[in-house]
């Protein structure tokens, strides 16, 4: 059966990289899969991905939440749902714990209103597993700020606050929820981490 | 205290034309109001109004409901309500019930989603009086085909059921509530269709 596979975490933890690195060891294992991420994977993911990635446009919390469930609304039933019905692996870097997350703890809008919007857009599919990248802002925000055109951007006392809810938030959900979370300590290098993650990947395929 | 005044009604009701009248109207008599249209009327709406308008680009019913509700969600809070708070009228072509009829009523979305992206989106704001402009299909479908480029397109009998079910979603709507809702004749030519409405401003602007 093929795993929808999610990951999580706050900027730097390295989610792309490991998301990249096990879509690799899948197919390498001759395994059908495929890479994606939110907001993105779809015409319409892509066209707001250009509005949410860019700083100077002007968006409230609540358009911000329902703009990232319209994306994922798009990308569950016309990419995520057909590929797992075929048959194929879905690797996906951010999923509707993001959005309880960042718009819920982060933004501080009404868990009601954030669960309304996950509820439209994922259409009731859950991840087999969830792994959480997480670390110490010294870490993750150092690496955020290494790429960082700039290279000495710092962060103000308010957006660090932001970070902090972010985190506390994952790591929330993971302990709410174990059957569906694992936690990795990314501050390990990614070889390291990569191996956690994949003994339970294997656990999962060979169950 | 400023009104918030919207139009409802199915393609080529006159919603466009009766929103100019009255606004002029109440210019006319030295009220300070402006014209809005969904979705449309923030830099977030333009955007995806140009998505939404489009016919070749592909979208799922459950993103075209989020994508109306977050250019609704940026309207309402950074212009509507301050608009309101400062005394200004505020004439709205289309709002939340059109979503409720389009998406609910015409696409068959379930109403409890419908409902929830209505919440995040109007702050719970709603309208002083809404117009239903309602006429017969072959009245309004008429107009509405004397605008297209062709001239001549006919409607299918999946888009003809699809507008049955708008007029008699809105119409539904109207009796349900019918303190806020007026249903006026569309049928009638365009000077006595605003009078009607004119005479209901009147009696709010003096209550």
């Amino acid at each position: 059966m093929a795993l929808f596979i999610t990951f999580e975490g706050g900027e730097g933890t390295g989610k792309t990289t490991q998301v990249q690195i096990l879509v690799e060891r899948l197919q390498q294992t001759g395994q059908s899969v495929i890479a994606l991420r939110e907001p993105g994977g779809t015409p319409l993911g892509d066209y707001l991905r250009v509005w949410l990635k860019s700083e100077n446009q002007p968006l409230t919390p609540e358009a911000e939440l329902l703009l990232f469930a319209a994306a994922r609304a798009e990308l569950v039933r016309t990419v995520i749902q057909p590929a797992l019905a075929s048959g194929t692996h879905v690797v996906l870097d951010r999923y509707a714990d993001s959005t309880t997350v960042y718009q819920g703890y982060g933004r501080g809008l009404p868990m009601a209103q954030v669960r309304a919007a996950n509820a439209v857009a994922s259409a009731g599919l859950r991840p087999d597993v969830t792994f959480l990248l997480d670390a110490p802002l010294d870490v993750t925000l150092g690496r955020a700020l290494g790429r960082e055109d700039d290279g000495g951007r710092r962060f103000e006392d308010e957006a660090l606050a932001f970070h902090r809810r972010v985190r506390a938030g994952f790591r929330r959900l993971a302990k709410r929820n174990p059957e569906r979370w694992m936690t990795v300590n990314a501050a390990e290098n990614s070889d390291v981490v990569h191996e956690t993650i994949w003994k339970r990947i294997q656990g999962l395929l060979t169950a």
